[in-house]
């Protein structure tokens, strides 16, 4: 154990044991940094206190007077004035800030996606050694009763085994003001992708989360078609699971009012999330009986149509906050393990395989090859990213 | 011309002219065929007589005492007994009784699909040489006002540029018994497809209709997925087209109660038509401006909820029936050319063809190369038939 970590645990487990508070350092002050700081400082998270920030961007860390800053992520960490870090920049620097994080002893929460690629995930992941180092990802769907009812309903057998699932996912909305409000935005070099790496990680990690990983991927991805830039801002996916079951994952930033819509076709009938409801329309028979034993060519099974409620949207981004300080805390199970954090990448990724490509993609996706491609794409990037504009301040609690 | 032909015309003229009334010889009195040819003997179609049937099951032209009999189609084509035929034959028929019928001079209304794949679909156009003679395709789901008042939206400009189509056509729920009930279904020597050509033609073709033709596409389809048959009973497809639009089209006979939902966003919103009904959500300003004018990062544009009133799902195949019969008596424009059955084909066709290869396919397709594809299908066919079972008879008039 180096040195430096020694001393980091060492300070971790006096200060806890004090106070029952862990000190955590955000790292990236930006749209979502901000959000969680003032979160942290409104005491919204028993037990976690704002210890330090950082931000290359001096006028950010002017908005918090009162909190010790750096101007480098690194110089944070290893600051030995924290217990944890919330990793909150863009997102290559999630794995190496991670790496540092976690080497050095700290507790380790980070931003959505854990990584840019499959390869710096397995990196990410490779240097997470000491169990007692909680490390978890910023995937705050994962609050969201409408998704664990749907991932328990199925997880129960209630619905019999899943056949076909259509997640339309087009409500990403962004405007050009929005792609201009950030230089690394919606770059190869800055971003490493577009709406699967920004916008979706959330609805691609609920994805594996509910119905596990696919076996194939085969993806049409449009790059700049709705904006000035050069990812992909629109993408329509079909997958296929080990048990035959289809999928389609279609997203866009480029629509308006754009739909949220998953529906999930099951033997036991048809699941409908929208609009914050769930229908089921349950069969009173399994589908897959009823095909084998009817003795008409045209009757369909009976079914029930069902309500199920849902009450809120859950706890979301300080849900996820409370459970890393609680898992620091008191060992409670972690909501979203980072390691978790590679399946979203991995779909993400290998949509973009796919749509380079023009063919299929099996999983598990070969990192190596896509970290290549993906360099091609810096290496022969010839964009060049309109003048940064301000935007005007919005509320982004419902954003991200 | 031949002397056949001319026979016929002149016999056509003299009896219509009589009458005015259209002797009409229905080949296939399978299901279709009877259901047409009992609603044309209640008197639903003004000026259209039920003139001839023909049928090799002998037990179905027993139903029908007091009407000419055949027991080959070509028999009735050659009777001079009849001024049209409706062709309701399985599908490889269309195309050998559908040219012999247009050859001996007889207006010929054919059910989908016009043909089995592409190639054929040239050859029976191909025999359409007089222009006197009406030659309609029974596309009967274009007289729902729904799907009319979509076409009629998108042609006015009302919506703006189409963006993004996704339709899940997945409430085509067949039995292992409805495949049981004839030797030559979901074979690739008798029907020459599954799903695809049997229930998605008329989804198909409305797609087309509607939206125009596709450029490209990449289709998944699983083969006996759901049902001991050897052609496909599950397709996912993404469709691109020429103005970067994209599509998904997904269908199956395998689910149940599944869905009938078409969404179509574009510029002016987003419309969605599911359960009889039409939702506009309709943007203030159109998408693409605002994208470009807005001043902050995450504002959407402005919309109004608009519910679109529809009434009832219109004529139906009495409707094509009427229309085939005044467009032959009175010169009434037809509601489906025949000629515009070829692009519901092709599409079926390219969606088999890309699941087969397992890459895009760019529009229009090789017919001659998918023709070959499925010839090698039918060759190597290694599939053998349950035993045909008979089904109680049910009620088909919503059913195709």
């Amino acid at each position: 154990m180096s040195p430096l970590k020694k001393t980091a645990e060492i300070s971790n487990i006096v200060h806890m044991t004090k106070n029952k508070t862990v000190r955590l350092g955000i790292i990236g002050i930006g749209n979502m940094g901000q959000s969680h700081a003032n979160n942290i400082l409104e005491g919204k998270i028993p037990g976690l206190e704002l210890a330090a920030i950082a931000d290359q961007n001096p006028e950010r860390l002017e908005k918090y007077p009162d909190t010790p800053k750096f101007s480098e992520g690194i110089e944070l960490i290893q600051s030995g004035t924290v217990d944890a870090v919330l990793i909150a920049t863009p997102h290559y620097a999630h794995t190496t800030l991670g790496i540092a994080a976690l080497e050095a002893g700290l507790h380790t929460l980070v931003e959505k996606p854990i990584s840019v690629h499959k390869e710096d995930c397995e990196r990410l992941i490779a240097a997470w050694q000491d169990p007692k180092l909680v490390f978890s990802a910023m995937f705050n769907q994962r609050t969201d009763p409408a998704y664990c009812k749907v991932k328990s309903l199925i997880e129960s057998g209630e619905l019999g085994s899943v056949q076909r699932i259509n997640w339309i996912i087009t409500d990403w909305y962004r405007t050009e003001n929005y792609y201009a409000s950030g230089g690394w935005r919606a770059t190869w070099g800055g971003e490493g992708g577009g709406v699967l790496l920004n916008q979706c990680p959330h609805n691609l990690d609920l994805l594996q989360w509910i119905f596990g990983m696919p076996s194939k991927i085969t993806a049409n991805c449009q790059f700049g078609r709705f904006h000035n830039i050069e990812v992909e801002d629109a993408v329509t996916a079909i997958l296929e699971y080990p048990n035959g079951a289809t999928g389609v994952f279609i997203t866009t930033t480029g629509e308006a009012p754009g739909t949220n819509r998953l529906e999930v076709a099951c033997d036991r009938g048809k699941l409908v999330v929208e609009d914050g409801k769930i229908s089921f329309t349950r069969t009173e028979q399994l589908v897959s009986e009823h095909n084998q034993t009817a003795d008409t060519a045209f009757v369909k099974p009976s079914v029930w149509n069902i309500d199920i409620p849902i009450s809120g949207s859950g706890e979301q981004h300080n849900g996820i906050l409370k459970n890393f300080t609680n898992a620091i805390l008191n060992g409670e199970q972690l909501i979203a393990p980072a390691g978790e954090g590679i399946h979203s990448v991995e779909l993400a990724n290998a949509m973009l395989f796919s749509a380079f490509e023009n063919t299929s993609v099996n999983l598990p996706l070969d990192g190596a090859a896509y970290a290549r491609l993906l360099q091609s794409k810096i290496e022969n990037s010839t964009y060049v990213k309109p003048e940064v504009k301000s935007s005007k301040v919005a509320d982004l609690s419902g954003s991200f």
